[in-house]
Order: C-alpha cells, then sequence, then structure tokens
C-alpha cells in the first residue's frame, strides 16, 4: 500500500544506520556526553555559523517544545503561538501541563503576523489590569508552520523584532526545518534563524533520524543546569548516543540537506500530480501538500493510499494532507498518480 | 580503556540492529501503532502469563515512573519509596514535578519491609489529621534495587498483601528486569509480578536495547487514554517502531533471557575477581557489584578502567560500582583481573 | 469620591459584622469544621432544595475556580469557556498553573451557544487524532457573565443537556449569583441550578460577605478527601468560621437575596441614569452597565468618579463598567447623576 | 468546654474588630491597594528597621509556604526543611503541587543544626552526579518551630552564614513569630531576622488576627510581578483590606507584641500547672507546651478539655500539646488546673 500520510513512516537514512551499526559496541559515556553527541554538536555549530550558540540534543518534538517554553519562561508567563500552532492543538495539553498558557493569535495560512503581534503586546503593555493576566513571554512560530508554509527572512526579522521590542523570546519549531531550508526559492538558512531567534530546534525524526531533534540556542542562553530540567522532564536518553550519531551523520557532508533537497524535489512531483487531479486547500511550497478531496473518492482513495485527513472543508470536502520525506521515490510518485488517474475515470 | 561503570554504555544487542536493518525501509504507522509494537506487545503478555495484560511502550526509566506515578496516583497521593530509591535521588525532582511527593521509609539493603511499610500505613490510617498530610497511594520498589539485591517471591507476596489490604498500587521498576530474573537461585519469574503487581515495566535500555522499557498492566488497570497522558509528558515516540522492534526481538526465542543470563555469568565471574581485592559494601546477587575502594588506589584505578563512585564509605573508602551487562566479555573481565592485579602489588 | 468600579469595594454587610463580634471569643474547631460552618451549609442546601448536596466554603473566586477544575478534571482534561470567560482572561493562568488547558469558544455577549457548544463536542468526538489534543472535561459558564448577561432556564438546560451527551460536566461561576438571581424577569433559581449544574457556588465577597464563595456539588460528587485537595492548593483557611459566619448570616432571614435586591433597584435607577449620558455597549439586566465613554470625558469623569475602564471600543471610545452592589445608595446614584450632567454640559 | 488545642480557635483581637466596624463602609481599592495595607506595610517595615523591606500580605501560612517556595526556588530546585517541618508533613502535598521537593534533614527539637546543613551542601556540591538530583535552592526554618522551640541569634546567623556560602536562601515560617519574639531570654527581634533571612513572615492568623500573614522580603528581592503570582496560586484577595486592617493595627501601639507577650505569660502559667501533672516529652520556651499523658488518663481529660494530640510516644503514652494564645484567660488556666487536679487524683 503506498503511503503518504506522514513524514515519519519509514526508519532512518541508511547512512545513520550505518553508523550504528560501526559504532555498536563501542562503550560510550551516557546522557549526552559522548564523542558523537560532542561532535554532531560542533557540526551544527559550524553550519549555524554560530560558533558561541550551545546544541542540546532531544528525543521528539512534543519534548522538545514542552522543554523549552517551560524552562525559558518564567512561572506567570505564557507563549504565543498561532492558533493552529502544533503547541496550541496536538500536544495533549503538554504545555499546560508545565503550567504555562498558550496564547493564540489568528494564523494566517498557519502563520503569525507580525502587525498583529505587535498590536497584541502593545494592548497588553498598555493595560492596567495585566497583573490579573497570563504575561505573554515568547513566540512560537514552526517554519515550515502547520500548513507547510514558510515565513521569509524579512518576515522573521520582523517578528524578531517586535519580540526585541517587548522583550520576550523568539522561538521556531523546525520539526520540518530541513524541508523548509531546501525549498527553492527561500531565503533564510541556518545562519538567519541563529541570527533572529531566541532558541530554534533542527528537525531530525522527520528529517533522516530514527529520532531526535537539535535544539540551538545561539544566544548563550541555555537555561541553568538544563540536564537536570531534561530529566526532570523525564527527558534524559540514557543513551544519548542514539541522538548524537544521528545528527553527527546527518551534519556530514551535507547529508542533512541532502535528504532534504530530495523531499523538495518529490515534492515538487507531487505537486505537479495532484494539480491534475485536486484542488488545494492553500498553496504550500514544502514536502507537505494540502488538496481538497470529495468524500466518496476519498473513501476510494484510502483502500489504496494512505494519507492524512486533515479537516472537514465542507458538506462534501475533506482537507487530506499528502507528504514527501527523505525516503520517498519517484516510483512511488508515479504509482500514486495510476492510482489516482484510475479513479478519476 | 575498560569500563565498568555501568550496563548502558553500548548500543544494543546485534539482532536487535540486525531487525532494524531489514525493516528500515517499511512504512509503518506512528506513535506505537505499528505491527512490531503490537507483536511485541503480545510477546510480553505470553511471557507474563497474563492475556488479559495492557502492554505499553515507552523510551526511557525516569521517564517511565514519572508517567506511572503521575497516572496511577490520585492528586493527593504520594509514592512510598525506599529513602535510596531511584524515584527518590537520582530523577532531579521528575516525581515532585509532576505534583507528587515522594514520601520515603528506611532502607534495608536497598529494599523496603513489608513489616515497616504496614507499620507506617496503619499509623497514617489511624492519624486524625489526615487531611493535611500526603495520602499514600503507591508503594513504588525496584527489582534488582539500586544496590543489586532482590525481593523474593515471599518478599513481594507480603508486600502486595500490605498493598492490597490499605487499597494502595504497587509498581515495580525493572529497569533492570532480565538480570533480576536470570539471577541463579530467584523464585520471581514474570508470571509472579503479573500476579503481585499494579503495574510495572521490563527494562530495556540496560537490557540489550538500543532504548525502550516495557510497561505492563496485568489487571487491566492501564489508565484511560493512556496515549494523550503519555503525550502530555511530551513522551510519545513518533517512530514507536524503535522501542516495539527491540522487545518484539527481546521477546523472540527467548533472547531477552538469553542476553541477561549472559550478564549474570560475567557477573559472577566479576565477583570472584572483586573478592581478591577489595571488601564487598554489600552481598549483590545481581550485575552490579559495591566494592570498598581506598582513596588513593581509587584515583589510579580510574585511569585504567571506568567505573562508577556510588559515595564516600568512610574517611579512607568509597563505594565504588563495578557492573556487568549483556554485552560485557570475558575479554574484558580477564583484563580487568590483570589491571587490579597489577594495582594491588 | 464616588466609586462604582466593581462590587468589592466595601467591608460587609452590618449582619454579618455584627454576628462576628457576638461569636468572636467563641473557641471553634479550625478548618471549616465548626458549627457555623455546619449551620450555613445546611441553610444553603435547603436555599437549594437539594438535601443530598455537599457544600464546601472557600474564600476567593479565583481560588474556587482554580480548585473546582482542577479536582474534577482528569489530568487529561481541560475545560471550555467563552473567550471572554474570567478563566480565560483574568485569573492570570491560575488554571494553567494547575496543569489544564482552558479551551475557548466564541462569546455571545459573554455567553457560550449551547449548539456551538454541541458541535464542538461533536467535531472533537468524530476527531480520529483526539489522543493528541486536550480532552474537553467541563463546561465553565458564569451567571451573571463577565458582561452581566444571564442565561434563561432554557438556555442552562440546553447547555446542560449537551454536556450530559457528552459526559462532561457543567460549573457555572456565580461570584455575583445573587444578583443574577434577583435580576427582575429571571426564571433560573438555586434549585434550577442544583437540578442544571454538576458543581456551582454562590458569591459572597461581592454580595455582602467580607470573603467567601459557598461551592455547591448538588449531586453527592464533591471530589474525594475535598479538604486535603483544598489544602494541597494552599486554600484551606485555618478559621473557616470568617466564611462560615458570613454565609450562615446571609442565609438567615433571606439576607443574602435581600441585599441582592437592593443592589438590582440600585442598578436600574443607574441604567435610567447612565441612558441620559451615554450608548449602552451592550444590554446587562444585572449589576454590571457598561457605556461607551469617550476619551476625554472620561478622564474628566475620573476626576471625581471611580470606574472600571473595560476596553477600548474604538478611536474615540472606551468601553466602561459602572457597578452597584449591596452597599449602593440612592444618594450616591443622585450624586452620580449630578456628576455626570455637570459634566456633559 | 475547655480549649487549649490550638492558637487560632478564637476570632480576632477586639481592636481588629473594632477597626473592621469603623471602615467597613469606606470604599476602598481591592487586591491589597488599599491605604490600610499600605500603611501597615510601612509599620512593618519600620518594626524590622528595614526601610528597604518589601512587605506581601497573603492570607494564610500554608498557601504563604507555597508562594514563597514556589516564587523564589528555580523549577529545578528543592527546599530543605527538618523532617519534622510543617512543609514536610502537614501541608497536605501542598508544595509538591507546584512541582518543588522537600529535602529533608533530621530535627533537633524541631530545629535545622547549621553543621548538618553545611555537610548536606558540601556533599552535594561535591557529587558529580548532581544534573541528576534536585538542587537544594532554600532552607526553610520555623520559629518558633512545631515543637514551639526557637532558634537563638547565633544559630540563625550559622545558618544564614551557610545559605550565603552555597547561594542558597533562608525562609523563615513565622506562623507563631509573635510568641516566639516575646520569649523570656530570646535574642531574636524582627531588625535580626530581616538582617539574616531573605524572607520570613510575620504571623496573623495565630496572634490576633482573623486571619493573615506578613510576609517580608527584606533584601528588595521580592519576586517579580508578585501579585501576578500569587494570584495564579489563587492566592490574591479582592479585599486585601481584611488583612491589611488586621495588621495595621496589631502594628500600632504594639499591639503585635502585647498580645504575645500576654499568650506567653499565659503560657508560662500553663507550664506550671502541667509541670504538676506530667512529664515533659521536650522543653518548650513558648506558647505550645508538649507533654507525655496516658492513655487512660487522655481519655477522660477530652471529655473536658481539647487538646492536641500529636502522636503516640510508647504503648501507654501519647505526646499530648496544650497552647496558649492572645486570646488564653488567667481564668481559664485555673479551671484546667483544677480540672487535672480532679482526674489526678
Amino acid at each position: 500500500m503506498l503511503a503518504f500520510e506522514c513524514d515519519y513512516n519509514q526508519g532512518c537514512h541508511e547512512r545513520v544506520l550505518q553508523r550504528f551499526m560501526e559504532t555498536n559496541l563501542e562503550k560510550l559515556p551516557g546522557y549526552g556526553e559522548d564523542k558523537y553527541c560532542m561532535s554532531a554538536k560542533e557540526k551544527i555549530k559550524a553550519a549555524c555559523e554560530c560558533p558561541e550558540a550551545e546544541v542540546y540534543l532531544l528525543t521528539g518534538g512534543t519534548q522538545t517544545n514542552q522543554i523549552v517554553i517551560d524552562t525559558m519562561l518564567a512561572d506567570y508567563e505564557g507563549v504565543i503561538a498561532a492558533d493552529t500552532g502544533h503547541v496550541n492543538v496536538h500536544e495533549a495539553g503538554a504545555i499546560e501541563k508545565t503550567g504555562h498558557k498558550v496564547l493564540s493569535l489568528p494564523e494566517h495560512d498557519g502563520k503569525l503576523d507580525a502587525k498583529e503581534l505587535a498590536e497584541y503586546l502593545a494592548e497588553f503593555a498598555a493595560d492596567g489590569d495585566k497583573e490579573h493576566m497570563v504575561f505573554p513571554g515568547m513566540v512560537y512560530i514552526s517554519h515550515p508552520t502547520e500548513y507547510g508554509t514558510l515565513y521569509t527572512k524579512q518576515e522573521l526579522a520582523q517578528i524578531a523584532e517586535v519580540c526585541a521590542q517587548y522583550e520576550i523570546k523568539l522561538f521556531l519549531d523546525g520539526a520540518r526545518l530541513g524541508y523548509g531550508l531546501c525549498t527553492p526559492g527561500t531565503d533564510v538558512t541556518l545562519p538567519v534563524l541563529a541570527e533572529y531567534c531566541d532558541v530554534f530546534y533542527i528537525g531530525g525524526t522527520k528529517v533522516g533520524a530514527l529520532c531526535g531533534e537539535a535544539l540551538v540556542f545561539p544566544k548563550h542562553n541555555m537555561p541553568k543546569h538544563f540536564t537536570a530540567q531534561v530529566k526532570q522532564h523525564g527527558a534524559l536518553l540514557a543513551k544519548g548516543r542514539l541522538v548524537g550519531i544521528s545528527f553527527d551523520t546527518l551534519f556530514t557532508d551535507n547529508l542533512y540537506f541532502e535528504v532534504s533537497r530530495h523531499a523538495m524535489e518529490m515534492a515538487e512531483k507531487l505537486k505537479g500530480i495532484l494539480t491534475k487531479y485536486f484542488e488545494f486547500y492553500l498553496d504550500s511550497p514544502t514536502n507537505q501538500q494540502f488538496v481538497l478531496v470529495e468524500n466518496e473518492f476519498l473513501k476510494k482513495l484510502q483502500e489504496q493510499v494512505r494519507v492524512s485527513v486533515n479537516r472537514r472543508y465542507d458538506e462534501k470536502r475533506m482537507v487530506v494532507r499528502f507528504t514527501t520525506s527523505w525516503g520517498t521515490t519517484a516510483e512511488e510518485l508515479e504509482e500514486l498518480d495510476k492510482v489516482l488517474e484510475a479513479l478519476s475515470r
């Protein structure tokens, strides 16, 4: 059965697996203190052109969002996110579990608008009643967003400027960052993120690793005793090597970007195929494509192809997501084209 | 350099790695819904001789302890543990982070005493002031304990009986369970645990897996919406296959017990070697051995051998831990013997 | 200076104070176990015509909201509220502090709409992805609402029906309940609330008490070990008599309703006065009146009258709240009329 | 019935009540912003001879302990307390509820020993494994302690020195501070506390107020946005005047010390009486006296006198607490003497 429902349905890039085999019996220190973690961190700092950065390797996305938000905010602060933001909708309350409110603003194709953000913060600053409210302490954005859309460098700069003005932090969730960075035409790079963000992460789970996210604090601002805090969240991996070797490999010979570019080529092909059969829900430049599929058609489609049903669009149609990844092949896409053609007859 | 500091300093058993390679490109559902997770769970239920059990796969030990305690206790309840218990000392406050107090009782070679437990619970039950106190809701024990010691079947039965009498839960942390179950002379088996415990876990991280713990609810008592609660704790692995394949392999052809028995054979050899040079801190029957090492000697030892320094014993000596694991070889032990002999001259 | 900014700017009704004096030196048990607390509870149960109800006395509104929501929800559940709901906006994150998300729905003059609620719950029930989301476990409404508006008995019945259908709880915040119950024309009574709500509270702080809210669990559904849980939230008053005597007095000879009716008579007068000078922001039937005041006018007004500035309405005008209470006098209102007239010339 | 079970079984000092009456109808700002709160704070700062201090008025003891510990510790820090400390035993887990572990040290007549504290902190500082442990961030002591004992100025200085050396905070719980400060022979004064402590509170609930504790931050170190944090804990009183007027009155004309001295005179009398009939459990210099009472005797005693049964001492005897307060009269003590004499015949 064809499977385009997500970008984390396969294991990991073969070179990562190869490195697991080569290093398997080496006796290494635990908890991320091994040489592969060290090496991975150095390579990531180099790729960010940010030697003063601190890098910390974690296991998954929700875990990373929870830890970043909880450890970087004061207890009385909340995090601003688009109402469609992952932290606001799809993390089972992991943010609130640690005591922080998600303050939602309207989304625009999944993105926050710098102007609306500034207005919100200005209004809060002017509110005489603010001691009865949740203080905004951080802005959370994802890049690509939940809808596959991207910020431009200028948009990031504007958001960062607003954050700086109100002295709140900017956090960028890069669970699919590789795909965003390798989208043709984008002017956003790792050094750009290191410049504008207070903290961001480079997703591995969806971009070639078995699991793992590389969290980057570009401003020498990693929270104090961060390892203890990660442990306190139940998130300290005994065998940090699992993530360390993954990122060390992905950041050797540009593998991270190579696999991302491959996914984007596949995404372009996918887009071309989908155009023939569906109307797009919105224009996503990255590896997630959202189309409108009629209910009847969807039913038959799902017998042959795994897709992700996003939500109801209208009485007759659903928003359906097709995704490519580092592991998608041209053959699979050709097969998809045939299936769709057959179903459309 | 020789390394006996812990049982999680190598990757994973080669058969597990082999299965990762074979299944790597299969497109599987995420979040533990794949066929390997399903298969692993069935095999574990069979090994426990407990078809009604529910099994849930998690990533690490502290994470598992935190989730079990937080999801199985009422908000106003705490967990009873030996004062040396892992949850009381070495989890950076992960239990309290979720709002629950660890109520400590005296340890006896790392173990809780059923009688003292009963006395504590009787006293609490009789206290007219209890609405001002933390209600004991669970007993946490580890098997093997932090000091490598084991409960007998009878001791477990006694603790379980006390728990039943006071209607509180019994949770057994089995981070090193394989080694405990394969210790010569023990009468504790997986079915025994399934009978006496309300919840326990079968450790993978320290027993042949890259990471992972298999949590068993033998009494059809898995907390409601457990996946949502795991997610809320930031602990839901996108690629559940990572743990699923590990346990599926470890519970095929008794591999879990095979590797555990190997570690125990190595532990016997280790014990024989250590006896020649050191006084034992206590008599541990399992893969962790604790000896008293003079400060000067320790300094030189650490130049050639990685060990775990547990704590100060007296002015001159430290309690030092040597550990074997599934990956320990006879050659390493012979090498250790030679080093110790040379240092002792 | 005239003061209409809120309904909690004076001490307490003189009869309450009188009772404090009469009972002051009696030696009473602490923590709400005294005879006045007992008596107050019995009187409240009688007023609710609900002998099986359990009543618990607490100190303040946010505290009560926090405790109710935290103790009645499962850890993975959130509470649904209108986006203007007090728990969503004005409690400094007290709800999230205890780990629960506020799930906001659109407000209509401060109220939730039963139909929209049903749609939200139906959509959640149908979502295949729900284990990644916050489970709705309770509906929070306030009566009167933040905007002084009231539910009809039928509207309450409809919301209660939706809650019952989806097996979630209905919680009514009655911080200003007296004023709501004594509004001419309302068909909502204490027995009606006891029938439709799973939990509600009768506000004292704003209705004649020095402080205190009487929490009612009409369905024998008070959370287990509730006193311990109140203590755990830091909210157990040593001298429970403080609130007990207040409610015992307020529920003797219908004082609670008498003072509420007085405030409503004053509110009618106030409404008549405001009509002469301002446009109303919305039509509130209770003791809070919201009018649009031009910025220049407001500035001058505030030199003579304390009011509550709610928020910006447009470039030129603010939404301003005038409030009456149990302590408002006709003389004050006449004075206000004169001030407004003078300013309007 | 005679009542010596605690020091909070009566209302409040008549002068406080008098002030409630005089000010009752004044329209005052809420949330502690009124003139009486302001005045109370100024008087307390003066009494502490600490003009730079910040004072905040709260409602109760557990609430104050919870808020101080939660707002002054980093998330990964715990609080050190004697194992008999109120925060460790009698607050229903309120400290852990906010995520912080209580790290217990042995008590000596209810007190912490500076030397043992220093040893504990030195050991922690030397521990290479500390990122897996809870960081000690504060020392909690009570004065008088749970057993009525007092620190000397020198003992406080020593504890403060240890705290300073390890850069952790010193918090003194003064729920019964008045009685401690007015104990004959003590060299501890409010200015002494302001010098040695990072934060402490002056108890009102047990010393003449209806409720309320005055929290003092003597080093200009009140946590940021403290009102918002108090609100977030559900502890912000709408009518702050309730506590403000109480402390303003208690700190006028030395009333706080006057009522405390009275209680201490009564305590001396009480001690003289108890000596005739019982063996003391320990030597308490303050208003709580602990004696050993035989079970049979206790049973009969409780028919005529309310006392607090602390805990079992041995097979035959219980530790029983008798307490005096601001409201105790010489007549009551004479009555007690007669009752004890009659029972002892």
